[in-house]
């Protein structure tokens, strides 16, 4: 959409500092998800058969790479890595059931391509083997941050679900569940490799804050491709927080800036039959008002405030990383 | 049934010896559950209105109990028991929606009284919250067995569902899924309490067979109640096993024993539609086989197997109350 910039840093680019360790990370998922029965084994394959973007073991390897360049500890940082990535793997299958999506990373979903059964089930797999994985990491203080991440993961999407169709839902509770859904695994995953790397209790609540906004700053982003991306860029079903009646950032600048008989046309498209028609006609009252605009603003705030926490650490190729990434979500297209 | 014994003991007079924690459970359930969101706390709040029998507390009130009576572990046991509990109700609400089952506990199912993805997600919640609690007990040998059983439930219930209507099953690939899918928790939770009250490796390992011998007596009891049980006792759908595939130990017997005409005649009742009527036309033809006294045969052996390993335990009320419930679960209607 035109108020994002064209993209002029890529993934690759960023994660160019902990690339050979990124390559691990595959192999690392494989290995704790290696006892798993056929069955499990089947979704194992097909759902990693796409590669995500691996934002959060890259934000592990970063957050490690922040505070040593020492080796030994490349092995931790990729196993962690790797169990963040199968958690939030476990998220999105059964995020997929709940919000009956039709396609993720271009593929059908786990619960469409065999069974809601199958995919409440991998997903519970998933999700020990995970937990187990960072068990055997052997920090306290990582698995402590680690399982409050997870229940704040959880309570965030219970929230979400609660808060459905309400037309009043105001930007402080979405945020609040954007926090917990979205940002509190992502500044878990960045402050985890920095916990292995040593760091004190300032840098950790640095990364946390960083975490946060980041997460924040990606999620708006998110909510904006859900209504403005294009689906096979985007590898995810478009406009089906929309149709799930979730209230994205543009939704609550709408429905709190506009006047009623905006507010009316928006909630008539809301209960028809979803379409790309219709997705589009919302689209369009949404830019009308400067909603889309707004969550562009807002993100890029998020992006700012993210900025400012890095600022304690040293200039290594990691910071600049962490800066571009900032850059990257605001760009990107999906 | 008239191959089971009538019910001469009672759960409260086997609970006797730690009664007094055990009335503690449910309220450590509710402060470990505490910070839930309001949709969640509902589900809390419905869903452990109807007590279930609290077996898993009290199996680890009891395998505390036959080490020590110091009172100052018992804050430690009721906190494990009461996570346990809350990690097993998270595995029969996600079973619930596996199963399709109607009833749980005579109350609805979670995923009809709300909707799956309500269950979906609580389940996730419960599974969290109770992981957290066992990491704050403190002690890493706990927890790293837990979150090996957590593994292995998710596992056999993975399996259990690959291997629906595989009339071929055979008892070893059976008795493997229910020692993941039921035993070993409730032999992670005896040796579980045990391991907090000081247990040696020797005592932990015969606590952990007790615990997977009584949990496949128990197991197996569950399979025969599914078919033979009353729903007002039972508190689950009878015949919800039987409608869904899943093969127990009378139909592997039976179609191990049976000759080709009666396994035709048991198939066929498989392909129909689910009624009493059907339910009771399927268990009169494994009554003719005997395949209903095998899988009684069968349990006791495995009760005995349970009961030789608190040989090496001194004669406690803890020990006793071990001894009493291998009786009360061949005899158990509920």
């Amino acid at each position: 959409m035109s108020a994002l910039m064209n993209s002029t840093v890529t993934l690759e680019e960023i994660y160019a500092p902990v690339e050979r360790s990124l390559e691990s990370v595959s192999g690392s998922m494989v290995d704790i998800l290696s006892h798993a029965n056929e069955l499990t084994q089947e979704v194992v394959r097909y759902f990693f058969s796409v590669k995500g973007k691996q934002l959060r073991p890259a934000l592990t390897l970063l957050g490690a790479a922040l505070k040593t360049a020492d080796t030994a500890l490349e092995k931790r940082a990729v196993r962690l890595g790797a169990a963040l990535e199968i958690f939030h793997s476990a998220t999105l299958i059964h995020d997929d059931i709940i919000d009956d999506a039709l396609i993720r990373r271009n593929l059908q979903a786990v619960h469409l391509k065999w069974t809601p059964k199958v995919a409440v089930l991998a997903g519970d797999y998933f999700h020990d083997q995970a937990i187990k994985a960072i068990f055997e990491i052997g920090s306290q203080e990582l698995l402590g941050l680690f399982l409050k991440t997870a229940g704040e993961v959880c309570d965030g999407e219970i929230r979400e679900l609660r808060e459905r169709h309400n037309f009043d839902l105001t930007e402080a509770v979405y945020l609040d569940i954007i926090d917990k859904k979205t940002a509190s695994l992502l500044a878990c995953a960045l402050a985890g490799g920095a916990i292995l790397a040593g760091a004190g209790e300032h840098e950790k609540n640095a990364l946390l804050r960083f975490g946060l906004n980041f997460g924040r700053a990606f999620q708006v982003v998110d909510d904006l491709l859900d209504l403005t991306g294009t689906e096979s860029d985007f590898g995810k079903t478009l406009g089906a927080d929309c149709m799930a009646g979730v209230l994205t950032l543009p939704f609550i600048h709408f429905f709190s800036s506009a006047g009623p008989a905006k507010r009316e046309a928006l909630m008539n498209r809301y209960r028809q039959e979803f379409s790309p028609a219709n997705v589009q006609a919302v689209r369009e009252l949404l830019r009308q008002e400067g909603s889309l605009d707004y969550a562009v603003k807002r993100a890029r705030e998020f992006s700012e405030s993210a900025r400012h926490e890095l600022a304690i650490f040293e200039e290594t190729p990691a910071r600049r990383s962490l800066e571009r990434l900032l850059d990257y979500v605001l760009e990107r297209n999906k």
